[in-house]
């Protein structure tokens, strides 16, 4: 048995997620011998430089597509022009287009048509032996796609983060402003909305919270362990939400307690 | 590009390697965008229960094995006879044969002879397309093995969790005690040096410190955080003898500081 993966598609808060506290470790815990988390994170990537990863890292001839992708680009996107970072900077309009075409993308690489050949081993317990079994399978199937939009933007801490890095040399605007990345977050959650498919507006979220800037921001972009927490408990809804409950997926081997101390082969059949 | 992979096989110590703080998310943000770390570790089971899922994470025929594994087994192996998890004991001799059948099965299942075809994708930036190059590759290959001993064992925190589990229903006596461990621990110890292979005595090495007791283990026998950044430390430690330094293995793609804002693509041939 292959045990299925959620792959994380995103930026550095993708990237830095197994981080302390981080969300991508958290997310491998609570699907732990249900499922790998597998971690595509680029920082400082946008969505159109996502676009050039997109055939490796979800090849169209994939034997086992992904049981679950987040795409969770658009704080580089949303980069202002003129400022330090502007050439990371994506217009709004083309953010919207390459999430759309990593979405496609994602749908094309992750639908079958008909049954695929794979080959699976067991332990035959008569004759003591393993032996390899080759089978046509159903692999019609797609991987449920979450859109997560950019987390919103402390300008403050960014500002003390600039200084701290650059001292005098720190640009004296901001090169991100949270009204920017908000606009950036509304366009992704109108993609989500017109392909029917379920999106984390954590740009919103995160600013329900009374001090949100520095209890989930650590330099104004980056998560928190506090933050990091906000988007793993989103993501485990959304993907409970769509029938990835982890206490309902089957473990890849029995558990412990299924194995007769005397007789353990029986468990493995 | 395949990004190559570290698979960390194992019992609960390797299972819950991915909670808060754990050694196998450590291990992950360390290698972050240089190898995947995937978790195989199994709660409860004893190195006689591994052997039944040897070729199903190790096939024989995988195109790309690992480029590490740990094994870290024993903690269930050294539970004692006649006291309440005697069905997880394994006799030390066989623990020691077991655990040579397993890094046997993985020299087997990562070493070919030859060449092997595999295929890449490219973007062409002359005609703006992906295209996909087949070509033979050196395949010869080993994966790095690294055995790990099982942790000491100490048994009032054993007992304490006992009692907090089960009250006054909680066996008497021991079912570990950190002398058995102990004896575990040598013969592990014993099997790399014979198989000249790199081994990390944690066993050892926790009790270098004062109170590793409380301070390591969580209930006596599974690590606290910062038991956790005791093996990450020593991993990384093994992994760096062995040839793997994080920094000396490269990116998956270009860092973003390598992307010309005008014209990405070239970073990308």
């Amino acid at each position: 048995m292959v045990r299925p993966q959620v792959v994380l598609f995103g930026d550095s808060i993708t990237q830095q997620s197994f981080s302390l506290g981080g969300w991508g470790a958290a997310l491998a815990d609570t699907y732990t011998r249900k499922a790998d988390i597998v971690v595509r994170g680029y920082s400082g990537y946008n969505t159109r430089w996502a676009l050039f990863l997109i055939h490796h890292i979800f090849p169209l001839d994939a034997i086992a597509p992904p049981l679950a992708t987040t795409i969770f680009f658009g704080a580089n996107d949303a980069a202002l022009l003129g400022r330090t970072n502007e050439r990371q900077h994506v217009p709004v309009s083309e953010y919207k287009e390459n999430l759309k075409k990593i979405v496609n993308h994602l749908k094309d690489s992750s639908t079958f048509n008909g049954l695929c050949e794979i080959s699976d081993i067991f332990y035959n317990y008569d004759t003591a032996c393993f032996v390899s079994i080759s089978k046509n399978i159903d692999c019609s199937n797609s991987t449920v796609i979450v859109l997560i939009t950019p987390p919103p933007v402390d300008e403050e801490g960014r500002e003390r983060f600039a200084r701290s890095q650059y001292g005098e040399n720190a640009g004296k605007l901001p090169e991100r402003t949270n009204e920017m990345a908000g606009v950036y977050a509304d366009q992704c959650i109108e993609l989500a909305r017109e392909m029917h498919i379920p999106c984390i507006n954590i740009w919103s979220k995160m600013q329900e919270t009374e001090g949100w800037q520095t209890l989930y921001l650590s330099d104004g972009l980056h998560l928190t362990p506090e933050g990091n927490t906000v988007v793993h408990k989103e993501v485990v809804k959304t993907l409970r939400d769509a029938g990835l409950k982890a206490e309902d997926m089957p473990f890849d081997f029995p558990h412990h307690s299924k194995i007769d101390g005397s007789c353990p082969e029986k468990a493995f059949q």
